[in-house]
């Protein structure tokens, strides 16, 4: 077999298809607000505005965050230089399990070296290891959650995306002594739509299953200490993990799980993920205790965001621009259309400076292509005003239609 | 089910087999050599030598990586901000691979969280994009490539450790049109042997089979600008895919593969475990790169941590204490005992200062129980005699059999 050709001819599929990635070059700056420079394939560079980043609150850029990295790595050098077993527990990781089970109202928490790992390395290792366990999932969970459940080789059920009906459904049709584990999210990445996480937790609660929730997207952003959408609505001890990242709006790296002190200890002594990979550098888990502690404190950010959300959707409602309404942080302005979609995106870089990434099929389906925006608290009114104004031009060129106001 | 319950039962087993793990914490001390602050359960601490941490060079505590990383902090801020795709691939990301493709001789390089997922990662893609694909495993491969050719779900075979003529015999058996790959390492982390890296590729090349290393003990320590075991062995060419760790010799955190520019593509279009996941902090892919220009020119770490070695090797024989013979920086000090090797580990910690983790079942076989003894170059005469003459002390103690001079 000739694998060079084999690899061509499929990369070559996705040019045709139009879902080749070419990843934007940046180079973050540090102060000044949602700014990058970008570095063009020629070497060139351009300042631009970055619409699309998942540090959310800009924490990444905070320098109580950035202070504690830097401090931490005074102190304990660049690495961890272990697994956690072998060498590399630092105090800065202990500390981070510590913050992280306060957060949530847990035990305890377990870090893993990013979000996708402690999706599938949790329900990975639940899954493989409770005999007979069924996992019922949200049609719409994210790809971490979907491989740990299929790692796990147990039985899957997939409910219609949001929906406790039909949850109730499927939970109805299995043994009732067979134990069972319910797993959504609570913010969804590519709508920002969320889960009604009390009317799935009554189902599950019927059926004697445990709660695993997803807040990757609402950690740091949601609820009076930043505990996510689970503590906004005082659900936090319905759920039997809470999932999250230190890479979105906490502004570091790694990801973890909170639950009891029994289920993190299962996990951490079970899953191959966990146990046999160098842990995460103690100066990352200083930054992220320190965002975390700040972020349980201070409303400023978590107001300063919603603010600039609400602008962002009252400026692309003056200029007809439709965006999906949802109740969330993220605003994705619909396209319909892949190549229109790309087209924007490249020409509000090159000629605007503005950074959206365009988000395409199979990430979403066909004919929902979008500009998945996410303000932050850094973005300006005069950013604000000229995202909608450059988005407006655009519309006219590519005669897309507007919104009804 | 009593959830709950079905946790605590299992944890129950393993601490009756014993292979309940209790993590040291530790505080690594930057500048002093090796030594870290232990904190004690009860919260009091001590100061201890460590000596089975994987940063083999120190470069984790180099001023050349920590300063790259803080000044990188300084320009980017804390984390990358985003997956690669979606404003999350930072300059520095672009430099790290351009300098790991350069190191290995390879067209490109594609970086990943950490050493496991580009295992899983490019191990599972391989296997689950290329039909037919069969993989032969060496018996003694690690964790995540048992794990990411498990994800394929591609036909395996396993050949008995470092033994080409069983490969060959077991590639002979398969239908010669379908397509192959060989994938195994070149240090193994446990033992400490070195596999038979040009002996494996010529059997693979007779079956037209892609080769796959893993050089994740290896890479920084060995061959003239520290790309590897197949690097000193002048075999890189022969190699379709190297894959190694930045969070070992290199001293941070993160993996990587290195191949031809259309294999590094392909597992970057379809990789799950590299497309849904926040890309590394760019000061982790700063002081990576960093470390890596370091150790391309640089000999004196490799020259010392071999020095190390032998002298480590040199006074356990003085005492009779029993090492496994090898030719890589891994010290194995047999104990053969679980029980016996957990005590030694702890009388160490306790009451000499020294921190060396127990290595027993699962991780080797029961009746190999042992003290993975892992030399830097910034261990000291006075901290080499010391852990000899504790150990000998202890293996008095314990009854244990001198090894004959």
């Amino acid at each position: 077999m000739n694998f060079e050709a084999f690899f061509e001819e499929k990369l070559g599929g996705l040019r045709e298809a139009g879902n080749y990635r070419v990843f934007a070059e940046l180079e973050r700056q540090v102060g000044s607000c949602s700014r990058a420079t970008r570095y063009r394939p020629d070497g060139s560079t351009q300042d631009v505005t970055v619409w699309c980043s998942n540090d959310y609150l800009g924490m990444g850029q905070n320098p109580i965050v950035t202070g504690a990295m830097k401090d931490a790595i005074d102190r304990c050098g660049a690495g961890a230089g272990g697994t956690r077993n072998i060498s590399g527990t630092n105090h800065h990781h202990v500390l981070l399990e510590r913050e992280l089970a306060d957060l949530h109202g847990k035990e305890d928490a377990l870090i893993f070296t990013s979000g996708y790992v402690s999706n599938w390395a949790a329900l990975g290792t639940l899954g493989a290891k409770i005999p007979g366990l069924i996992i019922y999932s949200d049609a719409l969970n994210h790809a971490s959650m979907i491989e740990g459940i299929r790692y796990a080789r147990c039985e899957k059920r997939v409910f219609k995306h949001n929906d406790p009906e039909d949850l109730r459904r499927l939970m109805a049709l299995d043994d009732p002594a067979a134990p069972k584990l319910v797993a959504f999210e609570s913010v969804y990445s590519m709508d920002g739509d969320i889960g009604p996480i009390e009317a799935l937790c009554d189902v599950a609660d019927e059926f004697g299953a445990m709660t695993y929730l997803d807040e990757v997207h609402a950690v740091g952003m949601y609820g009076p200490r930043g505990g996510g959408i689970a503590e906004r609505e005082g659900l936090m001890d319905r759920l039997t993990v809470i999932e999250g990242t230190l890479g979105k709006a906490i502004g570091v790296m790694g990801g973890y799980i909170a639950g009891s002190r029994a289920l993190c200890d299962f996990v951490r002594s079970f899953a191959s993920g966990f146990i046999f990979t160098t842990s995460i550098p103690p100066a990352l888990a200083a930054a992220a205790t320190a965002s975390i502690r700040h972020l349980k404190v201070s409303q400023l950010e978590r107001r300063r965001h919603q603010d600039n959300v609400a602008k962002v959707r009252a400026a692309l409602d003056a200029h007809g621009i439709p965006h999906m309404p949802n109740p969330s942080h993220i605003v994705p302005v619909m396209v319909g259309n892949a190549s229109k979609c790309k087209w924007i995106s490249d020409v509000l870089m090159e000629n605007h400076g503005i950074y959206v990434q365009p988000i395409n099929y199979p990430t979403v389906p066909v004919k929902t292509e979008r500009l998945r925006i996410t303000p932050t608290p850094m973005h300006t009114d005069g950013d604000i005003a000229q995202l909608a104004g450059a988005l407006s031009e655009l519309w006219s060129q590519c005669a897309l239609a507007r919104a009804v106001a």
